[in-house]
């Protein structure tokens, strides 16, 4: 898979962004620790997504790629599939669940994405579709292709600061933090690659401790980019072999991390994108040493943005 | 004038961020030229504040230093004069208006400083507490440290962007904008210095077309950071000479920046930071050609960003 990670580089070279670091004496103070926060909120369609997207569309054979593609999710895979296809010239299908938020209907659509609502098991539509028009299928996670997309983020995250003691990666379906972990593992093996998840959807570490895939029934968590059911078929041996710990945050402790991120150092992330600051705001990862964090998003919901900014916290 | 900027640029090395330059490909489409981003937002305390405070208190001797600093700021000077307090060791006192924002208030409290609301004429009280205690008085804007300190931003811009076409500044008291110009022109001579103001505090442009020093009843408008009475007796003579044009936006399109640089960008910026891009966006400042934009800070009230976020605009 680091071979994947490599050649995923050379082709998002000059095609995805090279993402800020960013650091705060502030969070260095509250983590006791030496803190780098990779911005892959200000990545094209505003999260990581574009990396695997991107790589697994460039991967497929020119005759595949021109019959179209499919995927279904709500989020920020869908936008950057929409993106990706906007690039390569080739219609994009996404299949979203019927209440998906308009914003985020709007900017696939924006894209020039078909955006199909549907209330059935959203993966069985979009395989029908792919099975009827020919749609190459690019699933948000659970592909070799995707994974080692996402892993490029570690990859130039290493570049930008040389040495890493510790790599905090939030999980959702398992993919960004596979990628970052064998790509952070290749740079430094001394690094403790740690995967964040919310409280409220710990079926990934639940899966890590027992060593067996767990699944959860809708984590109804603010961090909307973790609501996965489970870790897949890939990702999850991945996860067994290249990640150290797993750990998770409160509700509490992502929009206490949330605000942090808006209101001292000006980033506007997504509650998922925050689930690294989140463990180190609360404590459940603690320094010293070189601690990079991963902040996977931007595209928070306005209104959740005004929840974390005006309610004010009992713990500071 | 540039000597000093220089100067200035020597003192903050090692103190002052070196803040990053954004660009979005959306935003060189809508306003039809390559557009530069040079975040301040992302500078100590939110703003370019402490460049010019930093300076100031820098260029003091000694033993006047020690004896205390005091300054009459709601806003982003109070700030950064109070942390520069606290990393020279010496006592900040700031003078604000007794309706001031309680967020504001705790952020220079966080810093150490002493605040005293007042209703009466702020800075009369600010020379009185010179006169009485030997505090050193550091104003907002019209003084020449302060003035240089500010223009070290675009000194580092160009050194970062190379060439620019066009620099857009915004204007309050003037003195981001006169030592900005002052910076631009020596890098490139060519270079169109035009200083951005909300229509509603048009002072300043009214100053420059007439030539004569304008003064306006407090404008009421949302860049809360231009809400200035007038240019100083510094810094007016600075933009008559340096300064190549003044321009307006208007009240929906400052709101319009914030929201596009926030949900588009992941910029958290406040209203009197997002004039340069207001102006671009509602095609006060048109392309083509390198345009630099200084986002001048990021002290946002959270509720202005709802307003901004959530209101649909009619004009696109």
């Amino acid at each position: 898979m680091l071979a994947e990670i490599h050649e995923a580089r050379n082709r998002l070279r000059g095609r995805a962004h090279i993402t800020p670091v960013m650091t705060s004496g502030t969070l260095n103070e509250l983590a006791a620790a030496e803190v780098f926060l990779k911005c892959e909120s200000f990545q094209r369609t505003g999260s990581f997504k574009f990396r695997g997207a991107f790589n697994a569309v460039a991967a497929l054979p020119e005759e595949q790629r021109r019959f179209g593609l499919v995927t279904y999710s709500s989020g920020n895979h869908g936008q950057a599939l929409a993106l990706v296809g906007l690039l390569h010239g080739t219609k994009v299908t996404v299949v979203v669940p019927a209440d998906t938020n308009p914003a985020k209907l709007e900017a696939m659509a924006a894209y020039g994405a078909t955006v199909i609502k549907c209330t059935a098991d959203r993966s069985v539509i979009a395989r029908d579709l792919h099975l009827r028009h020919g749609f190459t299928l690019i699933p948000p996670f659970d592909r070799a292709e995707v994974i080692a997309g996402q892993g490029t983020a570690a990859l130039e995250f290493f570049d930008q600061v040389k040495r890493l003691d510790v790599l905090l990666v939030p999980c959702g379906g398992g993919g960004l933090l596979s990628g970052c972990a064998i790509a952070a593992k290749s740079a430094n093996p001394d690094c403790q690659v740690i995967g964040i998840e919310p409280a409220m959807a710990d079926d990934a570490t639940r899966s890590f401790q027992t060593r067996t895939l767990q699944t959860i029934d809708y984590p109804a968590t603010i961090a909307d980019g973790t609501r996965t059911l489970s870790l897949g078929e890939l990702t999850f041996p991945l996860i067994l072999d290249h990640v150290d710990d797993m750990k998770t945050v409160t509700e509490e402790a992502i929009l206490d991390a949330v605000r942090f991120l808006f209101l001292r150092m000006k980033l506007v992330v997504e509650p998922s994108g925050a689930l690294g600051v989140a463990a180190l705001l609360s404590g459940v990862v603690t320094g010293p040493g070189r601690i990079g964090v991963v902040l996977s998003g931007g595209n928070i919901d306005p209104e959740i943005l005004v929840k974390a900014a005006t309610v004010t916290s009992p713990s500071r």
